[in-house]
């Protein structure tokens, strides 16, 4: 297979196919999603078929168990997948919105357009329902897709590719709105993220490792998600109760997960105070902790943190902790050392608390509550394709609306310039 | 001078001045335009001697003299660049703005705030005036700038810079918050373009071929402006009064301009109405008519259009006409032809208005308007620091909003996630 030939088919086919798509109807999308969704369930045999020789074939090659993990499709999955493209025909649809509309001083109305962007690359890794999931966002926001996971999971995706041309064709739309990369070949990603004239925008769901190449390599813009080194600051003004609570929550409740928080920064002015019996609750829990001197000197299960440590998303039952001066220092620290992702202050103090709200550079800042939060579902977008940690375009959790630009529109009755 | 290190420097300045700018509240930012404004008033004597050695140098350098013209500043143009400052400090700080923001189920309030997007990197040619209205539009919306002029105008922007910096340091701010890379050589762009770590966006302001190289060499993403191949489709319900004017004032009103009309459509059922009385006015005015077979026996001045004119953005008294089908095929042609700058359509029906309006791909979409209404001012932006003709961030007319964007903050109390 001559794969730079493949791609450039691939990518034309969805060029053309994004013009059905943006100007599909919300009916008319909406009636395929629920087809979609249908043939997952009807398929759910076959789908657990094919995840089976994938597996083997894993298990062959010798892939790491956390990785399996991710490849194995259930019953319970299938089902999950099918009511999850359910739930994307269930939200509001972001194209046509119209917006600030107003006359201008020569006549005309000026408003903005709420549009898809065009051709949409997913890059993914092990989990095959993020195929179902991409293909259900793309389509609802008006985009074409072309998606391209893990040549660990090739069977399951195409069956589940499968289902979604059937469920496009049940509605009257092209069946490559969604085309799922039919190759292993590595270079099929190389020419994905370099086809500007085919493709708007990469959207990477995976590991560090795959964003950074990607970014190394892209030509085509990317709504990239690099890790997620979120903090907690407990301020002069903390209230003891909700800082155990939250930093109880953001550091244990799930230790894999990107809003997880990585590093603790309290005041010094109650470091004696906050700091024990956060770190007795951390302690029992069985999460290392990593300090600076003060740290260490109020807590004796404290080591040494490095000062690479305060740049590390441990994705695991450790915390960095650092003992600072106060608001400005916390900013400080955050601005330096975090991963722009989601970092939070607890505080009592209304001046403190906006000065964080507005100076920490992340997508997500959160007064007195849980990193954990930071979630497109947590925050009411019903989906979402990925978070950003990039500033551009769209910052955080990524729904329909992040998948969508808006134009301008020019409403005239035959208006000239003067 | 070593290029790399001295780039380099530039950059971690403009990191660190990022904070302080995104910090400075709306008086603070207000204070420094004005000083700076004050001070290009003041320096006009010294701004026009710097100008002169510019030009001087141009000449005996053979620059030819479009480009001499837009290196030439005046007394007017020095008086018009220190009020194009003030304008910016009379406009809406767009920094802080909190928008959207809801409770949600979990207890949480969740919104928006809009934040700079922090470090921008300008890259322009020729004209001088740029220096001060990118540095006012940088500064206005929270953001440190890195200015890079065309090689011709080094003496002209280094006296404009020294009024910034005058300006900023009048107000308090760190003079780093507006570089102006005080060397000629080339190397500097390629290190701006590729320093992620310290520019978050790059937004160039100048020909095609300058955009098109940045485009295949930056690492940085680009609010890129392309070329201004903007249409007027006359539909099968054009007033035909409204056309003619419509298409007088698109064309003609200044051949130059990146939202020019370069292309128009006519339905084929008006064609033998429509453009005859067009085509005299055209012509009437020396724009030369390049046209389809049809055109042509209609028009009896037109000359044959080749395949390459109907992708040209002239900027010349040029025209490519088609007479087409109707809307299907004016929309087809459009979205393979144009540039996604600036689409137009005359017609009195509401259909195919609307269906023109949304499934037209462009940055703008207009209904009996001239294409030469897309401009920051005419949509009432205040300024403009260029158009997008990109689909990601920001499409169109680019203001202070598109030199920001929204970060999510979560307002809790106490809250954990369940």
């Amino acid at each position: 297979m001559d794969i730079q030939q493949y791609m450039q088919t691939v990518g034309r086919q969805a060029r053309a196919a994004s013009r059905a798509a943006a100007r599909a109807d919300t009916n008319q999308k909406n009636r395929a999603l629920v087809a979609i969704a249908a043939a997952i369930r009807r398929d759910a045999a076959a789908l657990l078929a094919a995840n089976g020789e994938d597996l083997t074939a894993a298990r062959a090659a010798g892939l790491e168990p956390a990785l399996l993990d991710r490849l194995t499709l259930t019953e319970k999955g299938v089902a999950a997948m099918a009511e999850g493209v359910e739930q994307v025909a269930a939200l509001p649809d972001p194209v046509g919105e119209i917006a600030d509309v107003k006359f201008r001083p020569s006549g005309i109305q000026v408003g903005k357009m709420r549009v898809p962007l065009g051709v949409i690359g997913i890059i993914y890794e092990a989990r095959p329902n993020v195929t179902a999931d991409a293909a259900a966002l793309c389509l609802k926001s008006g985009n074409a897709a072309i998606l391209r996971g893990g040549s660990e999971a090739i069977r399951s995706n195409r069956a589940i590719a499968a289902c979604v041309r059937e469920g496009l064709a049940a509605a009257g739309l092209p069946d490559t709105v969604v085309q799922v990369i039919d190759t292993t070949d590595r270079a099929a990603v190389g020419e994905l993220i370099t086809m500007r004239e085919f493709v708007d925008v990469i959207v990477p769901r995976g590991g560090k490792g795959l964003i950074s190449r990607l970014l190394a390599e892209s030509r085509v813009p990317m709504i990239q998600h690099l890790d997620g080194n979120c903090h907690v600051y407990l301020d002069d003004a903390a209230d003891a109760a909700k800082a155990l609570k939250i930093v109880e929550n953001a550091k244990t409740q799930r230790y894999g997960t990107c809003n997880t928080a990585e590093s603790l920064l309290v005041a010094r002015s109650r470091a004696a105070e906050l700091l024990p019996p956060v770190a007795a609750m951390l302690t029992a829990k069985g999460v290392e902790i990593r300090g600076c001197a003060e740290t260490q000197a109020l807590v004796k299960e404290a080591k040494a943190a490095t000062e690479e440590d305060y740049y590390t998303e441990f994705l695991a039952p450790i915390i960095s902790v650092k003992v600072v001066g106060g608001l400005d220092e916390a900013i400080a620290h955050i601005n330096q050392y975090s991963s722009h992702h989601t970092d939070a202050i607890v505080s009592e103090n209304y001046t403190a608390a906006m000065r964080f709200l507005r100076e920490v550079d992340s997508s997500s800042v959160m007064i007195n509550a849980s990193t954990r939060f930071a979630d497109g579902f947590e925050y009411g977008l019903g989906a979402e394709i990925g978070i950003s940690t990039d500033k551009i375009h769209a910052r955080g959790p990524v729904g329909l609306e992040g998948l969508t630009s808006q134009k301008w529109i020019v409403l005239g009755d035959g208006n000239v310039r003067g």
